[in-house]
């Protein structure tokens, strides 16, 4: 397909501005839209309140939809500008994208829906990139790395609590019954799931007996178990964290066990 | 003793379908007894919420008892199947199984107690020997092994923690008395282990000023021995990650436990 | 000083029951001790529940001091034959042992004091010697060592989160004010600990703007704070617990790394 | 500039006294130093209890003033006595000594805000150097440097948690509404970060089944990701536990972090 060039320039001048961050003007956009992204994340925060949003109303809900239009006009050039507009746009951040600037405009049918726009802090992450947090970006790597390494077990783990608290919920929905606020077995579950992670609100809280020492031997359980993804998430992050040594042996002493970083023999001095 | 070869025949396949999972039948079988399952469980649970059963309470009445008698004639097949049915009905999921269908029964004499049928929900485990879910088995052995190592170390533990709630328990009830909501020894140490485990209903708390200076320290206690169960299965989460066992046992004198790269068994000098 | 031998013979027979759990009589006495001590705290329990009182509280009262007198004989028989007397009742076993009968005299003077005899709960710590639990032993001595290690550190740990609680509990106090609920700075200390141990009763909350932002931020510290206690506790039992490793290498094919109970190189076969 | 020499050495023994804590005088100092401190917060801490404030409160009152009159002398004296006046009053305990005296004097004009002079407790961490408890320094520094290292993963997780309880603090907002107590985003974060953490003090709690259904997974994610900071620490204190590095500087090139057995700079090869 044959293109105008003089257009193709301007779109790939576009893209740098919009997508890298090395170039000034690349730059600048990426700090003015954080500042933007977290001021409209303020504006949103502030008309829930019902004092403010009583006094500055009108304000906040102008600034919400100029917002909402920069958004969008981002949004298009974004998709106007990438080689591959579906690929963006089935994103993660394609994704967010579009999803912080639905809501304003579903808020036209349902009202309330607006303040799901907030979901747009999440394209703040962007931060890390312009501003070359490089280290951050090493450590985020560690972590996703240890996190994604203990995916099954912590899969494993989570059904294991699903079961009990399936299991707990409904014994407690019985022992108690729906005088004590065990309404049904839904809400018991969510009951044994507010106690078994030790959050324990005590909106409900058992009443019995039975239901108390019951209750007790969850806890104990909870309290064991917490111990789980901790010993699962601790071993791999050790794991990928471990100090890294070189495997080179000093040619004149042969002592091995050097760092990584090391130029010279700790032993002996000589060059490595 | 003889036996009718076409009936063992058959007694061959039925066997094949109910417990292999290898054939297409066995793989169905398991298949639409896993959703059968979590069907009957939800039937249980919505049957539980007040506002549902009112509307379609016949209806689940009759789903339960559907799935009950479905559960029944599965359990009697598998009991005639299996060469051995007294070991099958003593094992692990032998027992689930008949626990799985008990309570509905139950409830024709004590009404309320249909709803401890959701411990079926424990028959979905077989899930990961449908799916061949390999690796999640070789996590499961590595988390149940950790899990056993550290068994004695968590008893010892959990026997201090008794100690302490027990102790703890009966000094609040003698500082706040019955007046506080501490009304016997028995309900204190309820408090005492919502306490220490971090939970903090908030059903009794200490009003006393001695009182709560006693639960501030049981608090910090608890912050401090939280450790306690994380350290142990951490420690032994990342033995059992890092030491490779092999599961061969030595053909001579048995022992097992032998290192992965072993080629002679370390007690009798055989080799492997 | 010239004895009686008969009686010195008597002393020791006495000695070797009392204190020693090798002889069938020594062991039966032990036996009927926890048991004893088990039924005692029983005792003590019910009896503070208003309503099994009301019923049986004559033959409690009477157990109480029946287990009492018990106690009361045992503990001068240890006194009168150990060679030492002093230092067994300076010892721990021999201070609970009198903490555990105190408080049932005391109980005639003071009212209520006589539950602080669940102490006597802290002598069935011996159940361990009795029953040769030889291997819990080494388990308790692996934790003791392992808490023991991290002993400095966490002091310098409870110090610093004491200073912390100081300081935001008498920041909530100016904050909050007593109108709601922070009525002195040692109830709102005691507020801060429920707070960052992750408690929460809930009795004490933040109600205004800026005392929920601060209770956010005490929230999120006591979060990561609570990572320290655990990484102090897990890298000591790790330690303590670290897989023995015989120094040992084999004459024949020279390999180490053997097992401190292996007799056979698990290589070359040969023995160790 | 000229300096009067018996100007010079007065100024020479009172930096001594008040500094340092090795002559018995230093000592004296600096223990009557933190009796004082220990003594005056105790007072503003009984002040704030309005029952003994009512029975003693000009007692208080007067101390409270004391103590600040001396630790003002106090603070001009070691600015007077210093040969960087301006480095002193900008370090760590330079700001602390200026702040645990300000409140009083505030108070004057806002009364209230002499309670926040508890915030001189924080001056008794001299005391670690005052009785020369160096393995707690020691141990002060591991945890220290560990917490350090784990620094950047912190604040990753740290800036997790924060878009986390953004964005399920206004999923509730929407979905409960302000009939159910979360009358605004900022106050629905709160609560997501009071249900993240595990606290959970119950004066916001979910009422409706899908808030109960957000709720329930917002407490599992807190499950598992309390697991993260602890296995970041954990594996940082394990890390500076074992790893043994010399203080010691490169003569030649400066260059630190030498392990402890290193006899050359690893870096430049000259000798240490």
């Amino acid at each position: 397909m044959k293109k105008d060039s003089s257009l193709g320039k301007y779109r790939e001048t576009l893209r740098e501005i919009i997508f890298e961050a090395e170039t000034p003007a690349g730059k600048l956009f990426d700090i003015i839209l954080i500042v933007s992204i977290v001021l409209s994340v303020l504006v949103v925060m502030l008309d829930s309140v019902s004092t403010i949003r009583n006094s500055y109303g009108g304000f906040l809900v102008f600034s919400e939809w100029f917002f909402t239009f920069l958004f969008t006009i981002e949004y298009f050039l974004r998709l106007s500008c990438v080689d591959r507009p579906f690929k963006y746009a089935t994103s993660f951040f394609g994704i967010v994208d579009l999803l912080a600037i639905i809501p304003t405009y579903l808020s036209l049918f349902l009202p309330g829906s607006q303040f799901l726009t907030v979901i747009r802090i999440l394209r703040v992450l962007r931060i890390f990139r312009v501003f070359k947090l490089v280290q951050y970006l090493v450590e985020i790597r560690v972590l996703n790395q240890a996190l994604r390494a203990s995916r099954r077990k912590i899969i494993v783990f989570l059904f294991t609590v699903f079961t009990l608290v399936i299991v707990f919920g409904s014994m407690m929905y019985v022992i108690e019954g729906e005088q004590n606020g065990f309404t049904s077995i839904p809400r018991s579950i969510y009951w044994a799931i507010v106690t078994l992670t030790t959050v324990g609100y005590g909106d409900i809280s058992p009443k019995t007996c039975f239901g108390q020492t019951l209750a007790a031997v969850i806890m104990i359980i909870g309290y064991a178990i917490i111990a789980v993804p901790t010993g699962i998430v601790t071993t791999e992050i050790a794991r990928s964290t471990r100090r890294k040594v070189s495997t080179q042996a000093c040619r004149v002493c042969s002592a091995e066990d050097h760092d990584i970083d090391a130029k010279h023999c700790k032993y002996c001095g000589a060059k490595l």
